[in-house]
């Protein structure tokens, strides 16, 4: 089955070496980058960090977006204008990439581990509801981890390779339990719930340009947000709180150097133009490697849900519940190979920095998070 | 005399728009942008990271130096690696940019400030000594803050606008108070102590490459060491604390997503083999301006000491005591006339979100912070 897997995907990608996902620079990259040199706007000033956020807002219907320097740092932020407190503790899944735990803990709160749907691959809210209805109550308008006694100040759902989470489910107990929804759509630009794109569902929404990501800024990222006045509270946070003023230096919070420079908004302006492309490359891999895969027993691509449209960031072969033992013989053989895959994250809960951390049962995510192999995404292969 | 400074300043930088500081890409940064985007290696994998990592040990005669995301990332970690713990004070100047206090804060510690010396701009460790004697009390090896009754932990000097820190003095104060020195270097690279590159005489030291310093990656800066471990511990910390392996993500501690883009990292390359010239230039401005100046009385240009080479990043006019009362209107005048000037940065103390913190006697710092003012400072106004 190892070979099969091999063969599947090199058929696919082609004998090359392959990463895991590549970016393309094929637009205007090369002459907005070339402006910021041409003029020396490379930094804090320019006008491409504007011309970013305001496409990144009309791309997504937030009504505002603020680039920042990555996406812990967007979360981090967003967190904090969620009003989580040193002492809270935050909900995640243990599913998901170290910076959703880190920025809960940079804030000096506690992530709290919450278990994921093999359906959408994210945050269980029937299990969840079931969960908190038991180890919660009520008080003030708080909601109180009876165990440890501390404020569950936030949830943040994180969009799994870019398929949407049950945001119905997850919004419903956002609100019953007096939490504030703070999405961690780092992997889902692109993606959609109900025609809604994901990250505008929450009070705040968080986005990633990372190098691996489905655009990118070299590194970068942004919050998104309906309510303007978290909006001017997140770029004043994410620029040390500088009051506005043609010559003083008077800041007036502790804030942080968060900004996006304006050579990395370039990248991201001449990126997101080709963003629709670059989603329909992704739909047509997602097609092309399960037609590549329907004739191999035992393993599957994910595929996106009813009434959601994923980005398909990283396509992602699932394992039958038997095979699992299969994963890492195929991870070795196919990285062996040149065939860049990697498997889903190590729960958050089995770190150590993280171990002590409460959570939940975490039984679902763990069975398929052992499953799971990310294979090359690069929308190039679509071709 | 108002009249005359614009006069003055126009003679030097001619009849057009001025900023404060300008960068310059006349070197290989065209090159090398171009070489990122051609071959996909704009983020977190590529050679211009290791390189400019590499070439900043070199230029700086530091054993390592780890680039990062800008300079209060640099001093966040440093100050972490330092052994800064929340609960803790750190010694910084009153007169900083607020990036030095926000890295002390972002540490959960608190600044503690402390008055500077006219001759350097830097902290004056005279008077330091005699302040730390009376208030300060030794204790199992720590230096313990008598009235608060908290460690003091670290000593943060920054080299103001280019000018070296009396290093000598402030080294002897580190050892005889048991005190961490981390050079906040962020002003000052090219600038050396006695033919020692700033930023190397402490345990750490931290630079900036924003886009107004000598040279820019757009945001960035770096952490230097002398120390092979902390040099570890500082990549570890800054890219996630990831464990190398070819495929499992996990991670050992709660760290930080705080690498340099490699597309950043490539502009800092080029910038860096333009440096020299850069320093010449901004050497030759400083005694242009002297000439421009020499003969408005009440109002000199801050010079470098003995035995210490200034980058002269930005170029300081002092007015005479007697004078303060008429940099607001200089401040005014020349920026309505189209020069950008900018005074010292308010004084840390006199911040609302660090109001309450410790104090020194701060009389000098405030006596001629109101007297400076900083004047264009682009290397091609020497040309």
């Amino acid at each position: 089955m190892v070979q099969e897997i091999i063969s599947a995907i090199r058929s696919v990608v082609g004998i090359e070496r392959v990463a895991l996902h590549e970016p393309s620079f094929h637009g205007n990259e090369w002459d907005y980058v070339k402006e910021c040199l041409d003029t020396t706007f490379v930094s804090s000033v320019g006008k491409f960090v504007d011309r970013f956020e305001r496409n990144l807002a009309e791309y997504t219907g937030a009504a505002y977006a603020v680039a920042v320097v990555n996406g812990t740092a967007a979360l981090h932020i967003a967190l904090k204008l969620s009003g989580v407190q040193s002492g809270d503790e935050v909900l995640v899944p243990a599913l998901t990439f170290v910076a959703t735990a880190n920025a809960v803990a940079h804030c000096g709160a506690m992530p709290h581990f919450v278990d994921s749907e093999y359906r959408t691959l994210g945050i269980d809210p029937l299990k969840l509801r079931e969960y908190l209805e038991a180890t919660t109550e009520q008080c003030d308008g708080f909601c109180i981890n009876r165990v440890t006694q501390k404020v569950i100040r936030a949830l943040v759902p994180m969009h799994t390779f870019g398929h949407p989470s049950d945001l119905d489910g997850l919004m419903a107990i956002a609100h019953d339990f007096n939490l504030v929804l703070v999405e961690d759509a780092a992997e889902s630009l692109g993606s959609y719930y109900h025609g809604q794109h994901t990250g505008t569902f929450g009070l705040l929404g968080t986005l990633s340009f990372n190098g691996n990501k489905t655009i990118t800024t070299g590194g970068g990222g942004a919050i998104v947000t309906n309510d303007p006045e978290l909006a001017k509270r997140a770029k004043h946070l994410t620029t040390t709180a500088k009051l506005p003023h043609a010559w003083e230096y008077r800041h007036d919070e502790i804030a942080y150097n968060y900004r996006m420079p304006n050579i990395n908004a370039a990248l991201g302006c001449a990126q997101l133009e080709q963003l629709p492309a670059f989603l329909e490359a992704k739909r047509m891999l997602f097609d092309v490697y399960c037609k590549a895969f329907a004739n191999i027993n035992g393993v599957h691509l994910m595929s996106e849900q009813e009434g959601c449209r994923s980005n398909y960031w990283l396509q992602t072969l699932m394992l039958d519940e038997d095979l699992s033992c299969l994963r890492d013989p195929i991870l070795q053989a196919t990285n062996d190979n040149g065939i860049m895959t990697r498997p889903a994250w190590v729960l958050m809960n089995e770190l150590i920095p993280y171990q002590d951390c409460p959570a939940m049962d975490l039984s679902v995510a763990k069975s398929f998070c052992c499953r799971m192999i990310n294979i090359p995404s690069s929308p190039k292969f679509a071709v």
